[in-house]
């Protein structure tokens, strides 16, 4: 059956060169962040409870975690959390199965405590955090949308976006959050996870604001903490320089006020233990940004279920096609993807699956639109191993 | 001070004269809109809690509403919940001032059912749902923030959309919801309050699918209901028809399966009796719907303070400012406004706000570009003006 | 089948003339009683609904109500409550009966609001209370215990205890509470549910110590508070005199320290508010008291369910038993009975049944222990009859 | 000041004589049993932090653990817990003292966990349990009670009750529990923690049933289940023989059907993995039985404040009490104490405390009363020590 792919030029300013680019991604420290994490954990770790159960996995999302800030009383060399953040998983989840009874909340209260261990390296679990759950079963509809040996049907009506490739700007405020984790916090611990970065791009002068929660126990007085924001910046300077020609500006933790001692100290790298909440699908988008300038969806890609859910694989494949085809075909600056599912119908075959695409200067936008149409429509054909990298975590959902 | 205001054209085909746009509106009744409804339900009524008792609104961000779905048996002329729908009221509220103590928790829980007796009318709010609250304390720098008579200073490096004017679809869309609640729900009381609307324009075709929850105990059997289907089909076309002139096609509840007796039925209204959880700002953005053709914000709007939240009060602005511009500016035929706050400077002097205009063919943008700079200046200027509607309840958020 | 009956004379000082006798009872609206209340109005209500939707009561336990307390600031003539007592209905219930879904947690749910609204009545349900509820399900094999058409099997190896008649201090203790809320809190608003008696017996001389909540919207000032008080104190010992000729000395609320402005105001009449959790089974055994000087059983008898559990039905049929006794044989000064169950062994078929009687001077016990007997053997064979009193809720259990 | 205490002798047949005694003990990982241990953890750690911040224990009760079951899947060999067990910690706490803040909910989460891995040794703490806490101020007459440097004040208007000696029966019930976990389980690892002694004695013949929940894991298959089951009979038996001459039976498991393969197997050794719910103070008084022959205090002895809580102090104190008299004075047969409080007053000056002695047959009561006056009248002047002894772990509560 054909795929009803539309593939269309796009009269626009790329976003590289339009005035004013804003670009935020939020740490994976951040109590947003933290929340999407522990959701995607959660299917995971259901997905594989399923399979081995099972053989297949069943229908779950898990993909409503609420993080309830704690309280605590940081401090240089110290420091301690008074009132335990709180945590609620929150989802939908197949109890039963031919018989067989599925541990899902036991499942899902053994990967939070896992992914945190693993990922929010600076929090007690004994003590900072109380982690509870509450998994309902889902509609019976819903479940009966899943079946084996066949494509499966879409489970709403929805749509997934995403786009390639990066800008300047995109590469600076990701890479900076990721290099300042996987990197600099290996050779100083003091930086916590939570870590927010926002870029702006004026014309050509491009401002990278970094908002980093400290871990008070690693870090020995002010002249410490100052000193570690001087690294800091220099660390995020010199990588943005790695992305862009343009004028850099770099500022970290901008609100802070040493005469009043009033500094981003925390016990735990995380604003979670001290009057920031979190929620699942209000930070970054399956990208890893914020991208204000670009179309987005305001479905949360995190905890769906990997079978059916659109805003989950839609989003992903939205995403995977752009890269593919900004990669493949050179002619092309700028492209869009939005897929439109019909609820009911097999996720292969999308209402619509439409391109837009920004040819670079003096290209010809019909073998543009052929070669594109052939990558969506090998894509779709392929859906299910979207399916199968997210199953093996091999797909960053945040 | 002058404000760094940045009118820019913007080279692009117009939403409205694209090939493909989709929009989405979340009804009342949905599960997100719920919590949505309730945080911004519980932040009015601190807001008035606050000035009663202290003279002025203290801080407070109550913008994390989780809702954990519940368990029903709807059937037509009847039906019932089985297990609540539980409901959590997440957020910081400021507890004590000048040793008077306020009530926030109560006033909170008071509100929510207010709330929910008011605009949820099919619930039962005696056994269909719990409401439970856990409202903390903000973390210290942030309640420094807030001060009388001054402008006050940005809580954070965030930012704010919004457009204008509304394309056809989403004219279509949005009045859509509004006109089956406020109008036709009066006649025919079986439409439940969650109604999905999804608009697709491919071209010159609108496509307006409505998934709607049905009310079992107003309806008596199936004929009954696809009766009323029928009717809603019917209103929702002729509805469209008055905002376009292409070809409208309109669905109801089209996953609905007659053979297998598998409709859209509920006891309360809401899918949130059955299997479908919700939370705060992952629905319809502060101007009532999902556009991914538009820039938009990740902010929730809703339950945030009004006083200094930028992810309120700029979204909110963007908005009003944009459509200020297309009603004031007759050459404007789409724009787009971004305002970027910088943590701890006073909201009336953004970092940047940026307008990106596309103007009407032969038209002279300089004069749209003073024009522009002049509503935004004074839009800015005037910023506490959005907070007092804000509190006044003028302004919708979601 | 023969009963295993045992009646014995016992050489014992009777409580009412031992030197030191201690009689407590917590009124309706002290913490403790109200989880006592909810847990038995939410078992009654599943009966009924039990029976409505299958024909018979299916197992439950829902004895594990929760209180937490609340915070208030209570004042003369006002007051408000800060923040919210919780509640937790807790236990197990059948939750579905041969394909029919029994929607136990909205009943309890509903039964728990219709209980406080009606008992706790000066609590503002809309912002006063949060109430949560977890009912799990039991295990399996407790669930077989039940059938129809058949003496239950008990659910347990325990006992239940019982004695009668009451004495001076316990009349006294008992009746001082029951007056105040049903007579006199009829005309004096200002005091509250929550009334904790004290009675302490020193050879002739009989101490009651009553603490009361008053409900401060119904109090003008600390004059009226006094003079309230006062006519308490009054009300108390007029009440006392009727049932003892020993001298009566009568307190209220002794904690109050008028100079620093320090009494026992609450806003809803209950310490749940501010500071006093509460739980099932910690108050008053089924008779209505508290006594130290006598046999008790540790099992909580609010809840649980009337078809076979032991902790309920043996308390209450052994004070019923023992009340009858005295009745009926006049020679009997005091009684006590013990029955002792066998898990899965019919309940009118107890382990034993143990009855130790204080006979009162010179008379002939061979014909006390026959009529007792008679009276013991036929309660056992009745023993459903209690099961059907509770579930019209004609016995209290606390 | 001289104290108000009587000594009476009691014309009573001794506990150990009467015909029909009932004894019961539940066992330490008994859901009742895990809530008392749970309670009491975390006002131990309290007290250590209060100490290690303030210098002086501040006012806390956490008396009201909650315990909700789960859901399991037991089997031979394996088994796994399916919805975890919700175990929720209410009570109240100091949070703050001279601007100190403490950490009294962290700290709380973290003596649970503590207390857990300790003694429920077969449970699982990252897949088998949720742990969540609310901890809420107390009401703030009683924080003024708390004075250093001097007696601190009743906290209510109360009682506390003890007996000694154990009676055979006693003896038997309690070092059958203790044994089985302290010594056997050691040898055979499948006894579970959860084991309920219920001891009755006819005449000369004691009947012993334990229940107690086996762990899966440990036990291969139905044979080795029995073979378990027949060991812990004979371990039982030769037990019980050390503390009586009387005939003994004893049963394990009694309600198991082998036919069925319906047997007490659990996979955490605790029935709060499958249907039964826990509660503070509904178990074993602080003696570590359950005596209905016996007085009683319903007051629950674990997780309250050792420093002014009546219902804490003087059931420990009494208990102590009457241990040091049948010690002391060897023409004491029996001895009861009763110790009332008035709420206000020094807690060494009780209002009355009372003992009542069954002396020995032909024993002159005079020389009693002096003596037992003596050291009841020491215990009272030095009651500050059971203080010190709860808070260093030296005596138990359940």
């Amino acid at each position: 059956m054909i795929r009803n792919i539309k593939v269309e030029p796009l009269t626009e300013t790329p976003v590289n060169r339009q005035q004013i680019e804003l670009v935020e991604r939020k740490g994976i420290g951040h109590p947003d962040s933290i929340s999407d994490g522990l959701s995607e954990a959660v299917s995971r770790a259901l997905c594989a409870e399923y399979i081995k159960k099972c053989g297949a996995v069943l229908h779950h999302n898990t993909d409503e975690t609420q993080i309830v800030a704690g309280r605590s009383c940081p401090a240089f060399g110290g420091g301690e959390v008074i009132q335990p953040i709180y945590t609620l998983l929150v989802g939908r989840a197949t109890k039963e199965f031919e018989g067989v009874e599925i541990p899902t909340d036991a499942v899902a209260l053994s990967a939070a405590r896992q992914y945190l261990r693993k990922h929010i390296v600076d929090m007690d679990l004994e003590r900072d955090i109380i982690i509870d759950c509450k998994l309902g079963t889902g509609s019976s509809d819903l479940r009966d949308v899943f079946r084996k040996d066949s494509v499966p049907f879409a489970n709403d009506t929805s749509f997934g976006v995403g786009h390639a490739p990066f800008s300047e700007l995109e590469n600076i405020v990701y890479n900076t959050e990721r290099q300042l984790i996987n990197d600099l916090k290996k050779k100083v611990p003091g930086i916590g996870t939570d870590i927010k970065v926002m870029g702006m791009r004026d014309g050509d002068e491009i401002t990278v604001t970094v908002g980093c929660a400290m871990v008070g126990r690693h870090i020995d007085d002010m002249d410490s903490y100052i000193s570690i924001k001087q690294q800091m910046n220099n660390y995020v300077h010199d990588l943005a320089l790695k992305y862009t020609d343009r004028k850099v500006n770099t500022y970290v933790n901008t609100a802070d006020n040493y005469d009043h001692g009033s500094v981003f100290l925390t016990v735990t790298g995380t604003s979670a233990e001290m009057g920031d909440d979190g929620s699942v699908g209000r930070g970054n988008r399956c990208n890893g940004l914020i991208t204000p300038n670009r179309p987005m969806s305001m479905e949360a890609t995190s905890g769906k279920n990997p079978i059916n859910h659109i805003g989950k694989l839609y989003n992903l494949l939205s995403t995977k096609m752009a890269m593919q085809i900004v990669q493949e075909i050179p002619d092309v600056e700028d492209v869009y993807i939005r897929i439109l599912s019909q609820i009911g119908q097999p996720i292969d075959q999308p209402l619509v699956a439409s391109a837009q695409i920004i040819p670079k200067k003096g290209t010809h936008f019909e073998s543009i639109r052929s070669e594109a149409n052939a990558i969506i429509d090998e894509g779709l054909a392929n859906v299910v191993d979207i399916t199968k990298m997210i199953i093996k975590g091999e797909l960053d959902t945040f």
